[in-house]
């Protein structure tokens, strides 16, 4: 297997550094883990992990691992990206072989960027190990695949949680025909996705599809429509991580069987 | 780990069916394979495996499991979809363990339903394995996420190649400020892509990333412009399986970055 742990081979200079993995754990589910995230796992003297990680996931390290969560507990804040950088490249520079434990897959909406060009400055080699995204699990619990052969030809994977200060995504201009629409981090968003799907010219009645916790114990599933959507999310305590799905396909046949 | 054969426990009547899993293979480097898709490959009795999967991944099979090459041989003709429905039904009706194995994730590009609705048709369990999609594969082997937090807000996984007779993608009007486009099943489209990206206002310069066989012995990347990629594609001599890379980032700072 390659890793960064190979490229120190060819290095020299007085002081040994460790590695970076930035690695995916997937959506929740430790067997969806890949044989190489496990590797990576088994091989960390420390790991950091955000607040999504399942428990499951974290046994699996090494009683010698050094476990050290970075995420955001309920109630506080979260730690600040330039601290998460500064601890993953001091320990890496101590020669430690660091994981960056990140749900899903870490280059979709994982941060990762600031992470690899921290490692970068600091001449720590750096790797990404990819992984399973959410919605890829969260379509097969529902047993219906992202896209669909003569109905949808993309897949927009978009997220309902810009960076502060950022203006929100158009969602309804992304919604072209042709499209499956999977939405991360959006639970906070539902009245401004609803308007904008609205106002492009969706039907209240298209068929929302949400995944709670996609592949975990804790999984939960709800099929409604734009118009009930945030209702019904309400009435039922649906909180995420989730992965709504809201689909424009290509014909107006099959638009019109989505209707519920 | 739950799964089609825990399904059957519930199940009562004369006839004892099999399972149909559709896993994931992921993109094709032998440890990126989920745990999960590991288990269903080690417990099947038959595999249906297509053209894109790894000899590594295949040797991990048992001994006892039966191997069916579904796929297409370069220049006879691939199997239809309809005689694949109908062999992977019949052997899981013989009380078989069925694994369908298809590259990446099933439930991307992977023609998944036709294949669930034959199942479901015939009252056999079904599930999807979900697996790394390719292009999370690509975007690790470059070390560059799929989406910069502040620059690209959605991810277009999008095809070049949809169903004999249907339209092509409109894939300039896809490429909105804010996202990286990811092309799948589009090399041999090069000259389309370009006219569509062009005409919806890309630069000439606009860098193209194409990552050829990702994560496996044999990969290739190629960091070009959308006016250089058919010629340097062509002096390569690259093919697919690639996944080409187009971003237009929601700032102009980053997008005058982005030119060669």
């Amino acid at each position: 297997m390659r890793g960064p742990r190979e490229t120190k081979t060819g290095m020299k200079g007085p002081r040994v550094t460790g590695s970076i993995s930035l690695v995916g754990a997937g959506p929740g589910a430790a067997d969806l883990l890949t044989l190489r995230a496990l590797e990576r796992i088994l091989g960390a003297d420390v790991i950091f992990y955000d607040r999504l990680i399942d428990p499951a996931v974290l046994a699996l390290a090494g009683r010698e691992t050094e476990m050290v969560f970075v995420g955001k507990e309920v109630g506080a804040h979260s730690w600040p990206q330039a601290r998460i950088n500064q601890v993953i490249t001091a320990a890496a520079l101590k020669g430690r072989n660091v994981v960056r434990l990140k749900s899903g897959d870490p280059s979709v909406f994982g941060r990762a960027c600031e992470e690899l060009e921290a490692a970068r400055a600091a001449g720590i080699p750096v790797e990404i190990v990819p992984g399973v995204t959410a919605a890829s699990a969260a379509a097969a619990a529902l047993g219906r695949p992202l896209t669909e052969r003569g109905e949808t030809d993309h897949l927009v994977i978009a997220t309902g949680t810009c960076r502060p200060g950022d203006a929100a995504p158009d969602w309804g201009a992304l919604l072209r025909p042709g499209t499956t629409l999977a939405l991360y981090m959006a639970m906070g968003k539902l009245a401004g996705i609803e308007a904008s799907l609205i106002a492009a010219g969706l039907a209240a009645d298209t068929v929302v599809e949400i995944v709670c916790d996609a592949s975990t114990g804790r999984e939960r599933q709800l099929a409604t429509t734009l118009g009930r959507m945030r209702a019904e999310v309400a009435a039922e305590g649906l909180k995420g991580p989730a992965i709504i799905f809201i689909r424009r396909p290509k014909s107006a046949s099959a638009a019109l069987a989505l209707i519920a």
